[in-house]
Order: C-alpha cells, then structure tokens, then sequence
C-alpha cells in the first residue's frame, strides 16, 4: 500500500493557487480573503472524500473517517493552510494534504481501523493581522480562552469574534472544544523541516522527538544620545557600538555550543536614529532556542557575562526582561517509536531531530500523544516563495505516515 | 567697555519661555506657533533698539545699526533662534541674543563704527517639519532657490512658501537677496561648543577656524532571512551581526586617528526585523566628520578595506551610496587673526579649534568673511534640556566679541 504521489503533488499545486502573490509566492494568512476561499475549498474537498466536518469553535475544520467502533477516541492527522506573507506552497498545506491522500490511500485499499482517523486544519497558525499566532491548536486545547480573544481586533479593527464566525467557528462554540479535545487520542503532524539538518544528511525525512524550548528577552541598552559631531569618540557613551559587540557575543556563543542550540537578534531599534546623533538607546530582542532547558540556560549564562563585562567597559546600563519562556516540548515516546519502528520496517533512512519551530504540534501535545514527521527542506528556505520539498521526499515521508498510522492504530488502546 | 551679562542672562531666560515644553527642554522648530512668537518678540526688541528691520525671503530677520557711512556694507552678527524638539536654551538663542547685547552695549558707550552692523536671526537652522536644514543661510547664499522650495510641503500639507509669507517672506522676496548678500562684508556667529573639548582644557571660548566636512554614506548589508529556529548556527548568513562588526570597526578606526575626527552610525534599520527571523537586510548611514577631506578619506579608506574582510569572510553583500559629501569649510583668515589677537589683547585664554557641527556659518563663508568664537559647554551637552553654558564662560565669550568686532571695523576695508 502506497499513496498516489502525482495526486498529492497536484493537490498541492491546486491549493497554491489560493493566495498566489505577484512575487512568485502564496500569501494566506488566516481569515484574508483567500484563506476564507481556500477553507470553502478544503471542506468540498473533504465532504467529496465522504468525510463528515466539523467546524469548531476556533475554526479548526475537521473532517471525520470513522473507524469499526473497536476503539474509542481518534488518530488526527494534518497541520494548518494558513500561509505567512509571501510564503511557500508547503509550511502548512502540505500536512494537511498529505492526511488527505492517506486516508484516501487507506479507503481505496479498503483499509478499516479501529479508530475514528480525523484530519484538521488548524486555524492561523502563522502569524495573522490579530497579532497571535498558533491561535487554532491553542484555542482547541484550552490555552486561549473566548476571555482572551473577546475585543481583539485587527489592524482595520475587525473584530476576531466576527472573522471567526465568518469561517464557521464562534466564541460561542469554544465550550464545545473542552468535549472534543478528549476524544483526540493521537496527533502526527508531517511538515516541511525548514532548515538543513536533514540536507547535510541527505536523509530524507526525520522523526521529531522533542520541540525545542524558545527563550525571548527584550533588552533595552542606555548610554547617552549625543551630537554625532561635537562629541569626541572618548566622549561617547553609544548605546548601538555596545548592542553591536553584544549581539556578536550572542552569535559567538551560540557557535560553539557543541549543539543545536541557536540565538538570535531579529528584532532591534535604535533611538533616536538619526545620522547625526549617537544612539542614546537601543532596543533588541534576545532569542535562544534549545532542544533542554539546561541548553538554553548555559547560553543565557555565558551570554549574561559577557554582557555583563561590555557593560561594565562601555558603561551603558542594559535591562532585560523576559517576554517568552516557552519550555521545550518533548514529543509522545511512545508515538515517536511507533514512527521509528515504522521506518525500520519500510527500510527507510531517518534520523531523531528536535524542532527547532514551533508547531501546532507543541499544543496539542498537551491533550494528545503527538510526534511530528519532518519532510527534507533540501536548500534549508522557508517562509518564502523558494520554499520546496522534492516529491521523492515527500513520497518517502508521507508513505512512512501512512504505514505508521495503520502501526498507530493497531498498538494504540 | 563691558557687556551686561545680568541683562543678556535675563534675555536668555525671556526667549526660553517661547516654546518651553513639558519635559524642560525647548521646542521650537521653525514655523511652529512657539517660532512665530518668538519672531514677533525678537523684532519688537530690535525696533525698542532703535533698529532698521528686514526680513528677507527666506524669513530671515535682519537688524541693522548704521554706521557713520565711512565704510560700505555691513558686519554681521546673530545665529538663529529656532531649536530641535526637546532642544535647549543655547543653541541659537545664546548668538542672536548676545548680538543684541553688542549692540547695546556700543550704543550705550557711545561707540560709533565705520561699517553698519546687523543682528541676523536665520530661519530653520536645525531640522524641521520641512526636512531642510540650515534653509534661511542657504536661501540667502544662493544654494536654495525658490526652484527648491516650491512645492515643498511639511508633514501636514502645509506648503513652504505660505509658512515663510506667514513669517515675512516669501518666494517673490528671493531675487532681493543677491543684492543684500553683496552688502555683508563679514560674518561672526558666537555659538555654545556642543562638545568637550573646552571642558576637558578648563577653557572658557574658542576660536573657529573652520568647520568640519560631513561625509554619509547609506550602506546596505544583505544576507540571507532565514528562520531564527531551524536555521542553524552555522548555515546563517546574518546582515545584522555583519553589520555588527562594520559598525564596531567604524568606531575602532575613529579611535585610533590621533586626531578629532569622528565616525558614527546613528541610523540602522534591521529587515525584516522580527524577533524569529535572521536578518535579511540591514540599512544604516555611516557618517565621518574631520577637519580635512584628507583626515575624512584616510578613515573611510581603512574602514573600506575592513568591512571588505567582514563581508568576505561572513559572504554578505554591502552596497554604498554616497547622500552626502560636504567640504570642510575654512574661516576667514583675518577675521580668525582678528578674534585671536583680541583675546591676546584682552588676556583671556583660548583655543583654536574646527568646529564639529555644521552651523549657518559654513553658508555665510561663502558670501562674508567670516569665523565663530564657541564657548564652553561643562557637560557638552546639547540638543536637550541638560544644555547648559555658564554665565562667566558666556560674559567672557560675549565681551570678546563685543572688542572683536570693534576691532574687525577698524581693520576691514
């Protein structure tokens, strides 16, 4: 038994018509006009698999394969359509694709499980106009109630409340989550790595084990604005020459941690940013992400002092505070086995990665047994219109989903 | 012969109540309701003075004591009143008003000088609604038409041309002034020092021999975006850390001149600029100050060649585009001769020095002869509330020139 890859890759191109931008990528977000379009779409689609939907409460929709009854609860499958501006045609689409051609592969092959097999496309997981991210899987598992999402409104200030009912879900409905996320046995998410592990390897998918911690501190560096004329270089107190060595010394920490431990300075603003005034102050964000807290925090620390010494030598005050300290998710051993075992059996290389990404799969993690499959991002790129996966890979991948489902399925009580 | 320096000191205080701000700075940009004020105050003080008033197109505010009609054309004296958001009481003001105070005072003795003498007040020395700095020295000199002007708009809509008929010029009134500039024989503008170095040698004023020249390029650093998760450590191409160290070897090669010339980034924008995403992109102006266009070429010469290195080794592209290359300005020799030798004359202490800052001085060498005299600044503050020049340092400044000026009449043709 073995998915139809010319049907999954043509259904990948039909969904990348939704939100096609004129530089050459897909702009998606959620609740956008062609994130409304391509929902109508996935939920035909759905229904002419003979799928029975629900829409929740977040505008998750979900689509039903029942099983023989033997068991109870289901096995969910997919990931989320939404797309970030000017994204690619796979971060997202293609886990939702590929659990709708596996469970076309297991009704065509007649297969029965004993569990109820439901696919999902989770809402907004990208970021969006509203400003919160992940907000689907989220909402489903109880992290973001209708108190925190009542009044929030977008740039235009349409208000969240009504886009969700537009797309079918509704404040009202969120009471009705805390029932079904209890019938939610297991989730597999497959989603494109988005970096190079797998590349350098040349493997073509891994299993993930683990989503790694993200640590965010918003850093705010003082000296002393001055005129970029009158004051000597003796005389300077410039807050961006020391946010300069002290982003370098991020960067050179995080070389040679041994590991996959990354830092980043994404974020940073100077003021008052003017060409003629040394910077007075300088604003930036610090993000580490490990696969163990114990990671994170060894880099924080070594970090932290030699902060401390540039501080001290440039004698600029620098406060942080921490803004995110999202803990390391480890992924369902048990699950993660399964998927293991699963290539063993079809003689398919892997390797166990950490997601360096966060993932709907974080959330859900939290009410389902859940581990991730990642598919070769073969030039690392994502979030961008050079986003690809090849099809070999993705054949590879999907198949091993696909065989570790039924494996699932059979174990799991 | 001595000036008052109670009365100067309270014009000071008189003047900072226009615009005075909640933060305990001065905010007084040109054509703001605060600069029209202080315009309507300023030519009721000159006319009480006995003064003739002309405001020329760019609405400059001239006021001329006749001279006994010995000598053609006039000496000029003034700065400007205008100041930056959240400026301070000096910078401006303090030349405008201490020309008063030589006026006084010559009138008060009884003193008669060959050449007319004029106090000027010039529009828009500093940055403005408009975005044109040093607008009413330029305009006047010649290097802003009304060709320029036209059609120039501030933030609001509001056009150019009806805020300088609202102040008493106009574009119509430009042709008048490549007459008026013939009549100006020299120019002095007695200015706060915006820096240290008077501080730093305990000495009270300065003479200017020449302002320095501004260079400004706007730099480009590209890498590649990437995500800030999956992208490991070593598969970044990171524009910010790369223009880290542009920006750190910028100030390393500042601080090993030997000499006063300067180099800052005062301005840098990070793209996309999103806590989890490598930077792609990062912009920012490169501005180098000195006193010769020899001084500024050696810096950006070694600085070239290390940012070459860093771009190499980190394989980021960096674009140059040069926005401005301004010449150092020399004074006027004999005027600079005049000025030193008075101090002598009057045993006061003083230094010889470029001035680091552009002023509507550098404009008016083009048409007069002509110098500054700085004097002291204790925190070298300037362009905040914290500005500050004490009243001995201003006396003694204020007298030299009063007796310079006496001196200039006497020695110019």
């Amino acid at each position: 038994m073995r998915i139809n890859i010319e049907r999954l890759m043509s259904d990948i191109e039909r969904y990348a018509l939704y939100g096609a931008d004129s530089q050459g990528g897909i702009t998606r977000p959620s609740f956008s006009e062609d994130d409304y379009n391509v929902r109508e779409r996935f939920v035909r689609d759905l229904r002419e698999m003979g799928l029975s939907i629900v829409i929740d409460g977040a505008a998750n929709i979900w689509g039903k394969w029942p099983g023989n009854g033997q068991k109870e609860g289901s096995i969910v499958i997919g990931s989320h359509l939404d797309t970030v501006t000017n994204g690619g045609k796979y971060d997202g689409a293609l886990g939702v694709l590929a659990a709708m051609e596996i469970v076309r592969t297991l009704k065509e092959h007649d297969v029965v499980l004993q569990h109820d097999l439901e696919i999902v496309s989770f809402t907004a997981e990208e970021p969006n106009d509203y400003n919160i991210s992940t907000l689907g899987s989220r909402s489903f598992v109880g992290r973001l109630t209708p108190d925190d999402l009542k009044g929030v409104t977008d740039s235009n200030g349409m208000r969240l409340e009504d886009s969700l009912e537009r797309a079918g879900g509704g404040l009202h409905k969120f009471f009705g989550m805390a029932d079904a996320r209890k019938e939610k046995k297991a989730f597999v998410e497959l989603h494109i790595e988005q970096g190079k592990r797998l590349a350098v390897r040349d493997i073509s998918v891994a299993v993930v084990d683990r989503i790694v911690g993200i640590y965010r501190d918003k850093v705010t560096v003082t000296g002393e604005a001055n005129h970029a004329g009158t004051t000597m270089m003796a005389d300077r107190y410039d807050a961006l020459t020391a946010a300069a060595e002290m982003v370098l010394a991020v960067e050179d920490v995080c070389c040679h941690t041994g590991d996959d431990t990354v830092g980043t300075v994404g974020k940073l603003n100077v003021i008052p940013n003017a060409a003629n005034i040394v910077p007075g102050q300088v604003e930036f964000i610090l993000e580490v992400r490990g696969e163990t807290e114990k990671q994170i925090k060894q880099v924080l620390d070594v970090v932290g002092s030699r902060w401390e010494t540039i501080q001290r030598r440039r004698k600029v005050s620098v406060t942080r505070n921490n803004i995110l300290n999202q803990k390391p998710v480890p992924m369902d051993q048990h699950v993660v086995k399964i998927l293991q075992q699963t290539a063993d059996e079809l003689s398919l290389p892997y390797v166990t990665l950490a997601s360096m990404a966060g993932h709907d799969a974080s959330h859900m993690a939290h009410v389902a047994k859940t581990a991730m499959i990642f598919v070769k991002s073969p030039n690392g790129k994502s979030h961008c219109p050079e986003e690809y996966s090849a099809p070999e890979d993705i054949e590879k991948a999907v198949n091993l989903m696909l065989r570790a489902i039924v494996n699932l399925d059979r174990d799991l009580a």
